[in-house]
């Protein structure tokens, strides 16, 4: 055996492992009887504590030393493993252990601050985690910024400085479109009650039209949908809401992309570094460019306005222009995970403004409250009412999660040039959508961008499927376009 | 920290790893899509080599010389933390490799050999394995027998020749009932179709009725009905039979027998060496006793028929008595999963005594299909027809199960001898299982046995609940007269 060859079986082992874990948190949102949360909660811990023993194992480094890349797969792998032992390496057991323990707790007495809306109750914690956080970031990053080393963790080889000018160059023309649209009549909101049963046959239907194979995955409900696993395994879930069949079936469709990217690997990099999304980014630019370009697109919508004809009957809406428009409704609103396409880059935004502030030590814990109201007023017009629709709506940052937000906007942006070069290939797209057939886009995304999973790094991902560097430009000519026709602006 | 807590804190990591691996093997005959099967034997070899890793490493070794236990639990967790890990240590790690490929490739060449009917293509492997297995307990068995060496991985502390005279007193009694209750006329069989959701309706209520917490616990369907996992997590499965409802019935009340076993062990040793059921024999006792002595019981089975007849309408069974017969019908055929309570231990008998004499050496496996099917012949009355009812019927032997089977008609002699001690300390029992009430019966056990887990060894576990040592007298008694009156004898 080389070294190479030694270094990927132990690899393959981990990843196999790695995979099991992730099956176990599965297993806890859909399966798990309720009283067995302590028992698995030392389970986790267990498995936790064998995988990162295995990313420390010293072997790792003599491997690394003497391992040559006969190709360019291996090449890939060779730097995917080098980049994590590095770095895992570099941050000392005893804050590894600490930040584990904090963030554990911090998340507890998130949820509580959250539901007692008290903030000054969540703030000393969270103080902690930044704290812990801004450690570990130096200590990995040396001399360059501390924010950077954490993105890195999400998206590898992006910069807060990049992301900064990328956005600065979104946020006026997304707050401008937003004023315009809201100044327009609102179109018709869905009402009524949507039988349960028909929202999943029909999501369903969804999943499986857009590529979703259940011989390599399954469908559960669950409070919140997520999408789970890699290579031949790779679950996803959903939820029904008996008033609004749209959240059943656009998180569906947004789960099917994350979990497409992650069924449509090449099976030679299976349980390799190779075999997952590359990125935070990348991933969120396929479950966004299923859920938004193709199936929030008029044409699409045309279709699925036929299928909810036939499965719920009349619902109010006249014709498919006017559901379109429905689809597309964008309206007031504090929550980041219930905005429309217009809204949802600006609460990132928000957060990754703020969030890069406080790691910088620009921005004081105790600040933060006062900054989020700030920022949100000035980008939405009205004040946060209370702080589980302003600061404490999202668990990221009790878990210490970082430079996780921004992915989101990038995996937009991402989106939105993955979108132009679609078109551009599958001159046909508008007429096979209408038709409900999304087999081209999904064939074309799986042919240039998810079957090489980690071969390329995020940028040159997308720069090789689309024939240039990514930029926030078409996403926002995208928006424009899209929402000035539906609204007539 | 001494080195008893460092010891445990190990062990208990362990044990949380080993539950993972438990819950690994329920999703996959339940949860895991088709297509993951490749991934998923990888998984399941990772997680092999890490708990394999954990069984033999040395560091127990050195605990073990300088624990000291301070009370009772302490002690039996020192005994058997020691009993695994010398019993590991006298197997070499190449005869250990060798056995799990050479028993994976023999399961398949077996199931492939039974469903062709050619008992010849099976045989070179089998010898493979039983050459294997001999080596294995001839280096774990030392001076003794080498058979006493693999069954006490199932059944600590018992012997080849214990049982042995055991079951030569149970043989001429229970070929004898067979044959008189065969000389007389059959009860009405169950006849018709039983819609498949309110068998899985009343096999619910029966499973909580049995006192199965679905707190702890789940139910759901799969091909071979099974129970997973110990402490706050013990799911069970069940399947649906259109003609066969009592299939679903038993099945599901036996899997509640070994589920409730788990779930009633006492939480102080949850994660601990004393958190599982003692051994195979008393886990076969306690499934046996709820689903025969329990559940098939004139009492209960007269509450089983109001609820049928609830459930199915007028299903051809004209009354209670009538019920009770037809429940435990004695019929001829050739499959042990498939017999009654009379015949299931001769199928047993059958098996212990050849594989103690492939063990030992006396027989040769080209000889075991004759030999097998002589002494069906002479139990039995008729000849087997086609290896898959006789020899290649049963999955243990590729799979390098050896010492397995006589621990199901051990567990059927511990029922008979808990059952006594159950009527004698529960005098309103019949009274009771009437009005479909178990409670009290299945109290009694969680409160003599269950609860104890791994504390006594399984000897101690049954003396300890019943006042004296186990003997095969009360299961004769019981069956004998149970089916004298039944059958008129």
């Amino acid at each position: 055996m080389t070294a190479y060859s030694d270094l990927m079986a132990f690899q393959r082992e981990t990843e196999a492992l790695s995979q099991i874990a992730g099956r176990l948190g599965w297993d806890q949102e859909t399966m798990m009887p309720e009283g067995a949360t302590p028992q698995r909660a030392e389970e986790h811990g267990a498995m936790a504590n064998i995988l990162h023993a295995r990313r420390i194992d010293p072997r790792i480094g003599e491997w690394l030393e003497t391992a040559e890349a006969v190709d360019d797969v291996a090449a890939a792998n060779l730097r995917h493993i080098k980049r994590d032992y590095e770095r895992t390496a570099k941050v000392p057991a005893r804050l590894a252990a600490e930040l584990a323990k904090t963030t554990s707790l911090a998340h507890r007495v998130w949820a509580r601050a959250r539901a007692e809306e008290d903030v000054a109750s969540f703030l000393p914690m969270l103080q902690k985690v930044v704290d812990l956080r801004r450690e570990e970031a130096s200590a990995v990053a040396g001399d360059t910024d501390p924010y950077d080393a954490l993105l890195d963790d999400y998206e590898p080889g992006a910069t807060g400085e990049s992301l900064s000018a990328m956005f600065s160059a979104l946020r006026p023309r997304l707050v401008n479109l937003r004023a315009a649209i809201l100044e327009q009549p609102a179109p018709t909101a869905l009402s009524g009650v949507f039988d349960e049963a028909a929202q999943l046959a029909l999501s369903q239907k969804l999943a499986l039209g857009f590529g979703y194979g259940l011989e390599n995955g399954r469908i559960d409900k669950a409070v919140h949908p997520f999408s789970s696993g890699s290579g031949l395994d790779v679950r996803i879930t959903t939820r029904t809401n008996p008033v609004d069949p749209f959240n059943c079936f656009y998180s569906t469709v947004h789960e099917v992309g994350h979990a497409a990217y992650e069924q449509g690997i090449d099976h030679a990099h299976l349980l390799t570094p190779l075999g997952r999304g590359v990125s935070m980014g990348v991933h969120e630019s396929q479950s966004r460019i299923y859920e938004n370009q193709l199936g929030r697109s008029r044409a699409f919508t045309g279709w699925l306005y036929g299928q909810m004809c036939d499965a719920f009957g009349d619902f109010g809406i006249a014709d498919e222009e006017a559901f379109f428009a429905t689809v597309n409704r964008v309206s007031d609103g504090f929550i980041r995970t219930e905005a429309d396409e217009v809204q949802y880059n600006l609460h990132v935004l928000l957060r990754f403004d703020l969030e890069r502030a406080l790691i910088a030590g620009d921005l004081a814990v105790n600040d933060l409250e006062a900054a989020w109201n700030d920022r949100f007023a000035a980008d939405f017009g009205y004040a946060v009412d209370k702080p589980s629709n302003g600061v404490l709506q999202d668990v990221h940052w009790s878990e210490g999660l970082f430079g996780y937000f921004p992915t989101y906007t990038l995996g937009n942006v991402y989106a939105g040039c993955l979108h132009v070069a679609l078109r551009a290939a599958v001159p046909t797209l508008d007429d096979d959508l209408a038709r409900g057939d999304t087999s081209k886009a999904t064939g074309w995304l799986r042919e240039n961008v998810q079957q090489f999973g980690g071969l390329r790094t995020p940028v040159d991902t997308i720069t090789h499927a689309t024939g240039r560097a990514p930029h926030e430009g078409p996403l926002l000519d995208y928006l424009e376009q899209k929402f000035s026709a539906i609204y007539r602006l």
